[in-house]
């Protein structure tokens, strides 16, 4: 047991020791900094922490992290709205854009097929991509997810529910490594991948 | 170039960042986390982050944190105030005190000399030690400080500028390894080499 000479020391610890990764003695090290600086830097960190959770909130359409109803990629009338790519999370939303290759829109799923985690397809954002494929005219969808099991299972659920709506399936190719991560992918790699997409293929699953 | 969604995700991502040890990729891991979980959360973290740098300050005696002018360890009148423990930094207190071995006073350096740092004896509490000794009565000084160079350097410097008071001066001693921080040594190692300690001999640096 350690003992603490302070209550609001091991207050802030507990709660630093609550981030994914971060363990108690790491905790501790971030407060003893913190209290080190300025204490500009800390209000500034705390105050950062509170409004980027009371104030940030998803598109509507796309689930992408918005300051507004409508994201500001679904809002720009100079992208194509008829080409969503599908990503697993906001990070790759922001990898697929560091790469000034896409300029259609994106629809986020909020995490893969993972039955070992718990994640079923009715977890995700799944319905509400059906929906607004059923609703707009959608020319194309380029499945953007991670090239490992969860991600390849992802990708044959999706295509069974929209394979009878006349759109293309594509999904990006060349220069990701099986078993990468995307968010790890770098900016050339990700970007060709993109620009040299290829119909979607489920035989390759041998199913 | 990461293109962020949101001014206020990339605010609190770079706020993040500049703690000791977090990576962009990791802070943004830690944002997103926040993101998903209750707004109480996030809320609790920031005003802990808030709180505990406006109102931790520092004992005007040991230099230990505390919520007081003087903190709780000086104020304790079942501690002997005639044995000072002298240690680097607030988390050997918290280490030592949970041994529950050790019923005497502290005095934090708040570092150790350190030439390749630019840490000199100018910088560190010394100066507040002497005093402390020479206004009051003080029967023996415990050098509790990492068994490095660094350390043996620092227990030197403070043995020659209180070696004319009458006063025991002892370092800890048995079971911590040679090279090892004190942070990490085991409870009872660390119980065992405050109860087992010895004269303070500079001989063995072969100055």
């Amino acid at each position: 047991m350690i003992s603490f000479p302070s209550k609001l020391l091991e207050e802030a610890v507990n709660e630093f020791a609550k981030l994914p990764g971060i363990g108690r003695r790491t905790a501790m090290r971030m407060v003893l900094h913190l209290l080190k600086e300025k204490e500009e830097k800390s209000t500034a960190l705390g105050k950062a922490i509170i409004s980027v959770r009371q104030n940030i909130r998803y598109c509507d359409i796309c689930h992408n992290i918005s300051e507004t109803e409508i994201c500001s990629l679904c809002n720009d009338n100079s992208r194509d709205n008829s080409l969503i790519c599908v990503v697993e999370d906001i990070r790759d939303v922001m990898a697929i854009e560091s790469t000034n290759q896409y300029k259609g829109v994106y629809h986020v799923l909020n995490g893969i097929i993972s039955p070992m985690d718990g994640i079923g397809p009715n977890e995700l954002n799944i319905e509400s991509l059906v929906k607004r494929i059923s609703d707009n005219y959608v020319k194309e969808i380029i499945m953007a997810l991670s090239t490992t099991i969860e991600g390849d299972t992802t990708i044959f659920y999706i295509y069974k529910r929209l394979k009878d709506f006349n759109i293309s399936f594509s999904t990006i190719t060349k220069g990701v490594a099986i078993g990468d991560e995307l968010e790890y992918t770098d900016e050339i790699t990700l970007g060709r991948s993109i620009v040299n997409r290829i119909p979607y293929d489920y035989s390759i699953l041998k199913i």
